[in-house]
């Protein structure tokens, strides 16, 4: 009798089975057995399949309907469910089974035209991917900006033409400080030894530790491409060890603490209903962000860093604290996103923004995209690209439809610069605590001001309320260009 | 249109959501954050409801109805479907939902009882699981016999009739066996030293690979009990390690890979169908009795053991390999059935068997079951119970409500016994492969004549191909009798 409470224990078993489903992705990444590829893909099918059908499920319109609200907190759940129902119920069933079909077979073709370093392999399926997303992006659209409804899913409440402004103004500085620092006389020194894989999951605990990541709702495992997984209770970092790169395990550990940190400081009474996750991908990409760079790759951070690596690893053939700070922040030419640093990230995610706008708005077709990257690349790296692999083929995101995806993660070190500013303004002493390895005054005040509130307020709002002030480019790349001019002495 | 079709792709995911809820259920014993447990709860309350709609779905009426096998697997599936579906519409929906939530509570008030040995904190709970239990009992059992309607849900086809008959053959014989061996002049002596986690572990994975057990399908894991978990292509073992009881660790894994070599030897064709798992408890347990104690424990395989032993850990303080074959199968008096011997096992089960039948039947009162069990064990083991927590309350299957779970342990012994002799007789050289740490002569037997079925066959069916034989005791008392009088020197 009571459309709320109904509607509201339904969601309750959506989301822990969207739980399991997650737990599952965990499973398969880090410890199952590699022969059980195949049992898993069946299993997870069944289990998308049941989550399909209550996504979808008539009884949420008719309890919607009839719902009331008991607070503020209620209300926005029944607007996050009305949301996915609604969007789910714009896409026409033959779509969504076109979409995960294909997409369930193009991610291997992209891999192995990126082993091949052939485009050619791999421009029908993302032609037939464009051409179903960009349908999809109609019916989502409902008249309004395609690029935007997609967006939606990842950004709520975002609009590509307020992410062009934003990234427009960021592009001119961040190539000139790219340049700058490329052509500095002062250039910091790389690593040059081998650094035992038991000793950096070691020092990278300790990393994880000292963000305050809570052990006893998560654990830390190795996996070939970093991610964190799951909420509140239980919530699992991975990372992975190269042993000539110690900085690519600490890192990742401290950018999926993060995230991890941020689904564990979720006010737990929201566990279970939709405001019990990260309210937006780049939300959920600022907390890893400030983790990593404002806070890790700090001058404070890295002096206790650099003391205990020593420890652990003898010398490390850098000359003091102030050289190991330099070289943790590295910049080097480079072609893939992933290994970029805080200087060259951002302007490797307009290039992609730009590109996917232009595909799904038909100004841009899939046989000029290759041209398109590889122009852009030069213009904004000022290298040309070689081989696809470094270019257009070197991310999975677009193989499977991830079209609105890649400005989260500009959009996340944006609010970052943000959310840095306002803090360090709030709370005396992080760069003492930091000094000592203890980041926790950080994670205490990005828990109070936004991670607790999981999904209560919109993805904008939240950040805006935690800052005091709308959340803007400015703060980031004034950081960037103080940092990085110190470092080089420019 | 196809009634056939619809309703084996319906439960191919009710197959594979039920391989995800095992799936869980190892991550929570292996791997789980401490801090997870309320929250995994959730989780696996909402897929089970999930399964418990499935399972229970009115379409697989209508479906069965209509289904035409085309094959004799596709009918044995339609049996097994119609079995499952018949035996769940026979139990009301409030009787099903008293019973779990009855039983989500009791193995906490058990696990406390045992604590504080304490049978009459026990008691209420045990009262009301057993008036549950009784009552599906009776409905399951449609006029039958009620603890045989318990019975089928572990082993399909079985009495407590016939089995009442084999093991009151049984006990008199083991009863003898174990007064003559503790009464014995020669007694093996126990291990004194201290055998480290990792090296038993290194050992373990020998043993296992040993056996044929597919490391590309499964892993090994520590548990605080352990266990076997998936199948086919996803096929998990856990063990434990005490560092003063290097056979608990050894022997356990051993046990673990007898139930997860039959999964994995299971017809790859037979997976997400009814077919696609191990048939009962009694012939899964008989996999791993057989590669536990007719294999494992035998003196060609002990023999290399102590080799392989003597390598890791140096001087094991026994003289020879016959010595350390006798140290191995040691038996010594002992209250706790999961730790006892070949000898005193089956003499365990019997007596719980007797218990649970006369509870069910309503000829012994809960008030009296401590009294009945102190009573048996004294007959049969010759010493008295002192504490509860060695007697009435060492198990936990009551608590949850598992009646005629039990003697399928004693069944599984008992074909493990033909199943030897019949593989002794069939395949030469299987003790020359034993005594050179290879087991995978027998595995390949057991494979061809029954892991390979999976369901296709009933479960004594299954044995007696195997076996060319109708299955009894005596081939397990004559190899018991046989193998411990040699080692005792009776």
């Amino acid at each position: 009798m009571n459309a709320y409470a109904d509607l509201m224990a339904f969601q309750h078993d959506t989301e822990a089975l969207s739980l399991v489903a997650e737990r599952l992705g965990w499973d398969q990444e880090t410890v199952m057995p590699r022969g059980a590829t195949a049992q898993r893909a069946e299993e997870i099918g069944a289990l998308e399949s049941v989550l399909h059908a209550r996504r979808t499920d008539p009884r949420i319109g008719d309890w919607l309907a009839r719902a009331e609200a008991p607070d503020a907190a209620g209300a926005r759940a029944l607007d996050l469910i009305g949301r996915s129902y609604n969007r789910n119920a714009r896409i026409p069933a033959r779509l969504a089974a076109e979409l995960a079909r294909l997409t369930s077979l193009s991610q291997g073709i992209w891999a192995e035209a990126r082993a091949a370093d052939d485009v050619a392999r791999f421009l029908p399926t993302l032609t037939e991917v464009l051409a179903l997303k960009r349908e999809a992006a109609q019916a989502l659209a409902d008249g309004g900006d395609p690029y935007d409804a997609l967006l939606d899913d990842y950004e709520p409440g975002a609009s590509a033409h307020g992410l062009a402004a934003i990234f427009d103004r960021m592009r001119p500085r961040l190539v000139a400080l790219r340049e700058a620092v490329l052509g500095a006389e002062r250039q910091p020194a790389a690593l040059n030894s081998v650094f035992p894989e038991n000793t950096q999951l070691r020092i990278a605990r300790i990393c994880a530790t000292a963000f305050g990541y809570d052990w006893n709702r998560g654990r830390l495992d190795l996996a070939v491409h970093p991610f964190s997984s799951g909420s509140v209770s239980d919530s699992r970092i991975t990372t992975r060890v190269v042993e000539t790169e110690p900085f690519n395990c600490l890192y990742s550990t401290i950018h999926e603490v993060g995230h991890s940190g941020y689904e564990q400081g979720i006010d737990p009474s929201y566990a279970f209903t939709p405001l019990g996750r990260g309210v937006s991908m780049g939300v959920h990409e600022s907390q890893s962000r400030i983790y990593e760079n404002q806070l890790g790759r700090s001058a404070p951070f890295t002096g206790w860093l650099y003391q205990r690596m020593t420890e652990a690893f003898g010398d490390l053939g850098v000359a003091d604290a102030a050289a190991f700070h330099a070289t943790v922040n590295r910049v080097t030419p480079g072609y893939i996103r992933t290994e970029a640093d805080e200087v060259q990230y951002n302007l490797h995610i307009m290039l992609r923004f730009d590109l996917e706008r232009a595909l799904i708005a038909g100004k841009l077709e899939v046989s000029d995209l290759e041209e398109a990257w590889n122009a852009r690349f030069l213009a904004d790296f000022g290298v040309a690209v070689e081989r696809p692999s470094q270019g257009v083929l070197q991310d999975v995101h677009w193989s499977v439809g991830l079209f609105g995806y890649f400005p989260t993660y500009a959009l996340g070190n944006v609010y970052a610069g943000c959310l840095n500013q306002a803090m360090r303004a709030a709370v005396p002493g992080i760069d003492e605590s930091l000094a000592k390895g203890d980041a926790t005054p950080a994670t205490h005040w990005l828990r109070d001001k936004l991670q607790r509130h999981g999904g209560l307020y919109k993805p904008a709002e939240v950040v805006e309320k935690a800052c005091g002030f709308v959340p803007s480019e400015g703060p980031l790349l004034d950081y960037l260009e103080a940092k990085f001019k110190g470092i080089y002495g420019l």
